[in-house]
């Protein structure tokens, strides 16, 4: 079966449901503490999750920093002053809206009831919205006179206008110029939910553009562009990829524009990563709560100012998840047989082939099984699978999308070729072991 | 002058503070929100830092988990169901023994006053010892009647264990196997410091490798030999290198025996990695409070067992300091002139290579070396410097440990030939464009 948005609502719940039993089957996400029963939002990454996640982290920090002369990366911590949280905002605002269905008692989010009609049991009686602050809060020392109370930083952001200054003083970067963090942030959701979609322990990739005001409204432009063609290369279904303007009566005050970059989940369009016109708010409120002078000084003209900010802000475990979704199929394959099949960008799979001995009891094929395992982990990443037959093997390496399934049976014992078999096409190609590299590349 | 131990403490201490400064001067490591006075036990990774952290981190999963067929990656929660710190022993037995100085009031990590004597007095009259419990609290929901006190994990290896039925279920694995993690893990230490020796938040490399009790001994013989010749690899300085086995009765009451590899710091020899025999402790006693059965059924023999774990755990961030510290020299050039060298193994190092346009008010050179920055940029990390003289630059690199310098000068227009410089011997040599990326690598 093909998933698409435009089935039912019965269908598209099942994607979220498939996808989910197949993250946890084959390794990819497990509920965290599961054996304790669990604790709400709260994910590990599996054997080929944590691949897959470290594979995305790199794509996006191949795109956003390595190849880019002017932008850095950076990787603060989680716990900060906690000054910080007043400057920026968060101590007094970061809040979810409750409110309490007076029928069935279940709460809910005020964002997630637009109709006004409780989803539980219908009816359209609630409390008062109240607010919860979703920081979460800790003490740093242990000695009763020494303990300060701190928090787990609700975005990741924040760190980088932290070290604004200090990258700026310690490297050759000149305006406009970026800094880049992938790193974990902290929400105490009120009703964490749909995976990893909302969690309270998420990882985010974050840069901020630091620009000349002048300059704003042309690197804003730039952003969104860039960013949604890095979306549009991750993903293989278009059409379910959309830029979405935020209503300007939605605006946070400082901002003159944002956009959403959003993908179509099995419940509706959903945000990939925020592209945020942030002007001088953060470098404004942390000069001004710290007592730090955080404006620039060109170089060239000699002009001093504050500089404007362009963020692109994303969520990593999201992302990771809605590209479950994309990939998801399942396959007649006729016969009354079937396959699921992952089909993930190639780059982010988590492994690059699989290696299968024909059979694990034959010496000579294992052995040069395992010579093929050396030499291609050198350089990509393979994952050797020497249990069942090589039909349920296959089945296994579809449902986790690797892209090639290499098998050494008896024939390459005589001319030193591997069948080569492919994920999407299925179809198996004899390949000469010294062209492997190449041939997988 | 070249760094070593038997240097005077005022020599050695003046290498913590050099390195110190040389880290936060070049985007190293810079303390944490600086700008707000800091926060003790808290650093930031910058621009260069960030390069060299994920650098080591993905030079420790290449060895540990990439190349091996018998060792798989997890990627688990900073925060976990509260149970599990119950089970693992942290909230009884998790403590920093604390006493006072009865004459200066200052007080001390027990562990850290060998002598009896105050470091800041001299006075020998102490407080009774007091024990803290230095896991961080927070609670989990914000809901007043919902509200459950959770920990940030002291440990990241009890992740695995969690994890251990769901890997098992999920992947093809067979004991003997192990299973990987890189993450960071949260101790509210009493008295911080020496950098990032001893933080508040860091990161640690674990892998627990799970084997038959008869077969206990022949694995913690090869993981102790194993990553003693990692860190060999990655050091220079070997004779600073040790394995040193813990005192018998200073072993946790169900390990029979302990390593800890080791590398002399300027306060003297310090902890980076430890070798525990864990035997079947973490197993049992999760599954004594989880109420899950977390034995394992040899599928050959049929054989029903706790395995038994060897651990290997630990420091990134002491790891990279230590790093600083190997790699740390200030060479005299005669003539009056003398440089600082980073000489840090080159896949450690946060760039591969410098490139450097050798004017940047020449269009062409400048567009040359643009090219050359792209095209290096697809495989390795380079970095773009056109300030200042030639000399300044090499010098600036030097500081940050590239092993290589790429100077795009007139001569490049003509013949299409670079010169290379080298960061250990600063010898030149002119490179065809086209060999660069084999010369590098």
């Amino acid at each position: 079966m093909i998933y698409n948005l435009d089935m039912s609502n019965t269908q598209k719940n099942d994607l979220l449901e498939k996808v989910t039993a197949l993250a946890k089957r084959r390794g990819i996400i497990y509920p965290n503490s599961e054996i304790y029963g669990g604790i709400g939002g709260f994910y590990d990454y599996g054997p080929v999750g944590v691949e897959m996640k470290n594979n995305l982290k790199k794509y996006w920090w191949k795109e956003m920093v390595d190849t880019r002369e002017d932008v850095v990366g950076i990787d603060g911590t989680i716990i900060t002053h906690p000054k910080v949280w007043e400057a920026s905002g968060h101590i007094e605002n970061f809040s979810d809206e409750v409110i309490e269905c007076k029928k069935c008692h279940q709460r809910f989010r005020l964002d997630d009831i637009p109709d006004g009609k409780c989803p539980n049991c219908g009816s359209k009686e609630f409390t008062e919205p109240r607010s919860y602050n979703i920081l979460f809060e800790t003490e740093v020392g242990v000695l009763e006179d020494a303990k300060t109370k701190v928090y787990l930083r609700g975005e990741a952001c924040q760190t980088i206008y932290l070290d604004f200054k200090n990258v700026l003083d310690s490297t050759r970067m000149q305006i406009p110029f970026g800094i880049a963090q992938i790193g974990k942030a902290f929400r105490n959701e009120v009703t964490p939910g749909r995976l990893t979609f909302r969690s309270r322990e998420f990882e985010q990739w974050d840069m901020q553009f630091f620009v000349h005001p002048d300059d704003m409204e042309k690197w804003f432009e730039y952003w969104k562009e860039k960013r949604m063609n890095f979306y549009k290369n991750l993903y293989r279904k278009q059409e379910n990829l959309r830029l979405k303007q935020h209503p300007k009566d939605k605006l946070a005050f400082y901002a003159k524009d944002a956009y959403d970059i959003e993908y179509k989940t099995p419940w509706g369009w959903a945000e990939n990563e925020g592209i945020h016109w942030r002007g001088d708010y953060d470098l404004t409120q942390h000069s001004k709560f710290s007592g730090k002078d955080l404006s620039y000084t060109d170089p060239r003209s000699g002009e001093k100012y504050i500089p404007w900010i362009v963020e692109t802000s994303g969520g990593v475990d999201r992302t990771l998840l809605m590209l479950l979704f994309d990939a998801y199929e399942e396959e007649d394959l006729g016969d009354g047989k079937s396959r699921t099949v992952l089909k993930v960008h190639p780059d982010i799979a988590g492994y690059k082939a699989a290696i299968f001995p024909l059979v694990s009891n034959k010496e000579e094929i294992v052995k040069k099984a395992r010579e093929i395992f050396e030499l291609l982990s050198e350089n990509i990443k393979v994952v050797w699978d020497d249990r069942g037959n090589i039909g349920k093997r296959y089945r296994y390496q579809d449902e986790i999308g690797t892209p090639h399934c290499i098998t050494v049976d008896y024939e390459t014992l005589e001319n030193d070729t591997v069948t080569v078999r492919d994920r999407d096409t299925m179809e198996q190609e004899r390949v000469k072991i010294e062209d492997l590299d190449e041939y997988l590349s």
